[in-house]
């Protein structure tokens, strides 16, 4: 069960509120990118961002991480006040009978709190692979180890999931009877992610390896038949 | 060009900051979703949104429009404090030979601003119409105009685009040379957006209208071929 407090509490459309945790983690590894908001000076400041999520995490509720360049400017921000971590999936728009109930159809998480800076060595490591493999699964273990110097320049934050909330909407517009009964026409149009064919570099081998054309595949690219 | 302050000025990879207003109201009308951030107390929250640009809009460098529920609770405080939209879009999963240089390919906005409440009825009606036909273009004027009740209920909000900046990764990974040479594997996996077939409401009549099958067909919807 997510343990909204009035901060994360969903105020508007209660009921697309989820209070199912397998739900949430379900949403954020689904995801691939997140925005992450801070306050900087007296202004949000909202930033895309790769990110990773580990459920059994050292956080309370789970942990969602995150890294970025040692030199960012929001870095430092990011740890002096709470920050808030969105996930957003489009699954569709919503063409209603109206203007006033068009809409989307999407899973959207919400999950704010004070992040902690990673310092463990083997959390660390273990944060960044997860990040690569959210990218594509499996993919960590087959690059070398980073760099003394590379992880000295990267920074790994946590989040815990404590604090989180979740909106879901999915299927048809709610319309007016009114506008049912005038016979305004009225539906939804599905929209999803998917890849396209793996693109190896020029100068690399030109098949694919496994993993990658494994998550193509699950990205919804109709790969040809081995010939 | 795009006018950076301090705010917005992309101070990491600053090389992949664009100073084309063009590009930047090209992605702006080519994303679907917003995630606007928000100062409430003492943290921010960031919600997924619905919007539409109008480059040639009031505001100094055109207007961003969002709109929401009169009740909303960031909705005060989005017009107390500056806030921050962005928007962005997920190109391509950049499989690079080192977890290091790991990345996506996206296109990202960032806008800054103090936020106007539109209260002129003619551009409140502009703008409700520029959300709508932002989903599916020329649906606004297919549909009844808004009722008393429905357009008491919702508010629009105006940000002008003067404080803008952009980010864009494309293509291949960037990786250290050693592990060129070291015949590693390095490419990228293209992402796109595409609509599936629209679905009409069961009440509904079957045929689809031809601005919301068009706009699905624009989303990359495979239509079959009329029989």
């Amino acid at each position: 069960m997510l343990s909204p407090t009035a901060r994360t509490t969903v105020t508007r459309g209660r009921h697309r509120a989820v209070d199912d945790r397998d739900q949430l983690v379900a949403l954020l590894q689904d995801a691939l990118v997140a925005h992450l908001g801070v306050v900087v000076g007296d202004h949000p400041l909202v930033l895309p961002t790769a990110f990773a999520v580990d459920p059994d995490g050292p956080d309370e509720g789970g942990s969602l991480y995150l890294h970025g360049s040692v030199a960012a400017g929001w870095l430092q921000r990011a740890l002096e006040r709470d920050v808030c971590v969105t996930v957003t999936e489009l699954d569709g728009l919503v063409t209603a009978r109206s203007a006033f109930h068009h809409s989307m159809n999407y899973r959207s998480a919400v999950v704010i709190g004070r992040a902690r800076r990673v310092e463990d060595v083997a959390e660390r490591a273990r944060a960044l692979d997860l990040v690569v493999d959210h990218m594509v699964p499996g993919r960590a273990a087959t690059l070398r180890p980073s760099t003394r110097r590379e992880l000295a320049a990267t920074a790994v934050l946590a989040l815990p999931l404590a604090e989180a909330s979740m909106k879901v909407r999915a299927g048809a517009p709610v319309d007016d009877p009114e506008d049912v009964a005038a016979g305004v026409w009225g539906g939804h149009v599905p929209l999803r992610r998917v890849a396209g064919a793996p693109v190896p570099d020029a100068d690399a081998d030109q098949r694919v390896p496994e993993d990658v054309r494994l998550r193509a595949v699950d990205l919804g690219w109709a790969a040809p038949r081995a010939g």
